[in-house]
Parts: C-alpha cells; structure tokens; sequence
C-alpha cells in the first residue's frame, strides 16, 4: 500500500462498527459523469480484500452498476453468504444516501498447485516502449492510465463511418506504475473504450451495466507482473436493442494470463 | 407454460407470504451428485422471471453455485436492489435448510429497438438433420437436451491424451422440445462439457463456480426461435491452481446470436 498513489487513496475504506465500509470518490478517477467504473469496480472488490473475514483470492467477479454514482461518500456491505472449506462466496452492495448504486458477487478461493495450461495465448505485439503512447486525454480517469494502442483505437473523426468489427489490443498499466494487485487489475478490465464507438464512430450515450472478471492470477503471478505494462484485448459479441457486450482477455508483458474479463453496456439509439 | 414438459416442472416455484418462493429439485434433471446446474440457474432466474414486480426481461443474469445443491426442497429469496425507469437490478439467494447454496444477481431492461449488428457470427455448421446425435448416456439431465456435435464431443477414451484446443460446437435443444423462453436460455447455457476433460482426457473431480449469461435475444426473438436447435459452442480460455474458465456463444437455428455466456469451474488436480 502505497499512500501516495492515487489508486491507493481511490479504493481506500473506513471499516464501521457494523461490518460495513465507508469510502469516498476519488477526482483522480472522474469520468465524463461521476467515478470511472473501473474504480467502482475496484471499491467494491476491496471491500470484500479488507473484510477480515475473508477465505483466499478473487477467483470470480460480478459488479453490476445499478445507478450513476454520484461525487461524494458512499458506503459498501460486503457480506460471506457462504464459506466453504477452502472458497467464500460474497454479496456485496454499494449504497448512497440509502440507496444502492451497485451490486456485487464474488468467490475467493484458497488456489493450490495443479495441472494447467493457458489456451488463450498472448497475442505478437511490438514490446511496449515500441507503441506511442496515446496522449489525447481530458478526462480525469484517462490519466490514470499508461495507454499504448496496437489495434482498435479509438476513432479520429465521429464521422458515423465505423469498422465492422471492434477488436481493440493495446498495452496498459496504471500511471504513475503501481504494482499490480487484484483491486487494480479489477479496475484494469474496465479500461476498454465501448466497442460501439469503433462499430459507428458515433458517440450515442451508454454506461456499463454488468462486469465479470475472471482472476487466473494468483497473488505470485501479480507480485511477478509487477508495474511492469498489461496486454489487454477486447472485441464485441451482440450489438442490439440498446445493449453490446464485450469478451476480453489480460496478460502480463511476459505473456501469463492474468484475468478475463466480460461486460454488457446500455445504449441509447 | 406446458405443465407436461420436465422443464416446467423442474422449474416450477410456489410462492410465499414472505416474497420468497419454494421449489424442488428434479430428479429429471439429476447429475452424477445433485442436480444439473443449469437447472439451478433456471430456477433462479426463474425466481426473477415469476416475481410479481419485475419490470423488463433479463439482459445479464450471474449465478454463483455456492455449495452443493441437496435432492429435495429449495426457498428463493429475489430481491430488487434498484429500481430505476427501465431497468432494474436484481439479487437472489437459494437456500436449503437455511444455508445459502447459491447467489445471484440479475439485470432485467425494458429493451427497445435501436441500432444493432451482431459482431460474432454463427460459424458455418451442417444443419441439424445432417450431424448425428449422441447417444452416449447415463445422466438424467444429459436426457433433457438433444445435442448433436459438430466440434469437441468428450473424449472416447479417458487416456490422458488430451487436445491443444478445447473448442466444442453442438447443436442442441430440449428434449422433448419446447418453446424457448429466457429460463431454458440460461439452463442451456451451461451444456457445455467441462473444457478441462477435452484439454487432458481425464475425470478430474471439478464444478462451475460462477456463471454469466448476457442474453442477447429480446423476447420476440427467442419466440421465433421456437423449437428449433441452437448452435452452441464454448472455448476454455485459462487454466491453472484449480480454476478454469470458458467462454461461449449460443445462436438460432437461423443465425441469430442469442446469448454470450462465460463460466468458471473448480478442478481438484
């Protein structure tokens, strides 16, 4: 933990007497409306991370975003529905002025050594300090973010003119480099621009709703990805009646698969 | 609703005073040790789907198989979090003998017609009538589905000489078929062979953990997919220290993406 970085004090929680956490949202984390979801995602991870209850690492997770989040305090209730010998299964909510904004699901597990074996390969990429970095901003999350774009940027001009298919590819990592745990690399697999913007090149408004995030880390493999960057892949699956979803994959810059990731987002037209 | 049909049957659910609903495990859809799990899915999301203040059809629907699921009676608690204008967040518990044996959380939208094109498109495949249909059994539930297989049938032999790639491609319905609606959507989604047995060609002991269906078909759609097959197909994606996790896609008989799907399972070695 360190103080200074701004994901630290982002994802920061106050225990209370009645198991439940308070925190506040961070500037440093704004998107165009509210907290980007990513840290939302995160806050809500860490609650289950602090709760000292807690039986082993994330192994599964689902936040599902109920309502904008407004700038100001907030308060999560993590709670273990089951323990288990060796894996807990928690439901967590996130409220704001009494009412919740998001709900949460997830399984830790103790992991022990067993056969394995990847089948989703890390994809050839040219080496991070290889990629420019992208450097159009103006939105208080984007800063947070060291991005380097290998495929499925963003479009230049929404011009209505889009791709047929929305794979994105681009190295990634938290700016200032932080070393990666699972509160961070939680927020790390929201950091995909919407798939729709690359299949119209118009930006319609939208928000996601539900994120799952599958850890394949364990805590030795994120100690060993470090601060080093992430290679973060994402395409879209359904586009239709006001809802798109997204299949993505993570690695780390020496090729492990650290989490696979999922989304659904709202559209408006 | 068709009383006669083992799916309506097995997920059939009294309601309570409490809010709560009553259910029973199906000895129709029975596996090796308790019940399939994509009949407890079904019966959860049926519990969202039955609830007398649901507002829209489900769109992403998560269900987290906590502990074993005992033959015999079950209590579902929904619960709507969050209720906004057209949408509305759900969380569920099942209980058996008043521990928690699953979790879920459900998104149900009012879906209206926008901009769409589906980015994942049906692989080429024989039609149904032209790819024979296993007739390996021994397992009720595996009764309940008409599955023929195009790609990635188990192995015939459990030599421990497994494939690089564990890529399945079926067509698969209800048997006897029936009308497609949301609940058989998601107990469909969870057909799918543990990739883990194509990988190594070995019964390792393992379980889901945590499913996702993101469904993609509005009610409309799934009324014109009536009876006709799915072509479903699952592809594992990571493996390692006892979890491993799959993604998939299930599409009309006429190519329509119906729903995305993501699922991780525990392996004991």
């Amino acid at each position: 933990m360190n103080a200074a970085h701004p994901f630290d004090a982002a994802v920061a929680l106050q225990a209370g007497a009645d198991g439940a956490f308070t925190g506040r949202t961070s500037p440093a984390y704004a998107n165009f409306i509210g907290p980007y979801g990513g840290i939302t995602a995160a806050q809500c991870m860490n609650a289950v991370l602090q709760h000292p209850e807690r039986l082993g690492d994330p192994v599964a997770f689902t936040v599902n975003f109920a309502a904008a989040v407004a700038d100001g305090d907030f308060v999560l209730r993590p709670r273990a529905a089951r323990t288990n010998r060796s894996t807990q299964h928690w439901v967590v909510e996130m409220l704001q002025g009494g009412e919740v904004v998001a709900t949460a699901t997830a399984l830790t597990a103790v992991r022990r050594p067993t056969w394995g074996g990847h089948e989703m390969p890390m994809p050839e990429a040219l080496p991070p300090a290889g990629v420019p970095r992208v450097t159009r901003r103006g939105v208080a999350w984007l800063e947070r973010y060291e991005m380097r774009f290998l495929l499925g940027m963003i479009p230049r001009d929404w011009d209505g003119d889009g791709t047929p298919e929305s794979l994105s590819r681009l190295w990634v990592r938290d700016d200032p480099p932080r070393p990666l745990d699972f509160a961070s690399l939680a927020a790390l697999c929201d950091v995909f621009f919407p798939r729709i913007w690359l299949r119209r090149a118009r930006q319609t408004p939208l928000g996601t709703v539900s994120m799952t995030v599958y850890f394949h880390a364990t805590a030795a493999e994120l100690a060993a990805a470090g601060t080093g960057h992430l290679l973060a892949q994402a395409r879209g699956q359904g586009f239709g009646s006001g809802y798109f979803d997204h299949a993505g994959q993570l690695w780390s810059e020496s090729g492990d698969l650290l989490a696979t990731t999922h989304q659904v987002m709202y559209y408006k037209e």
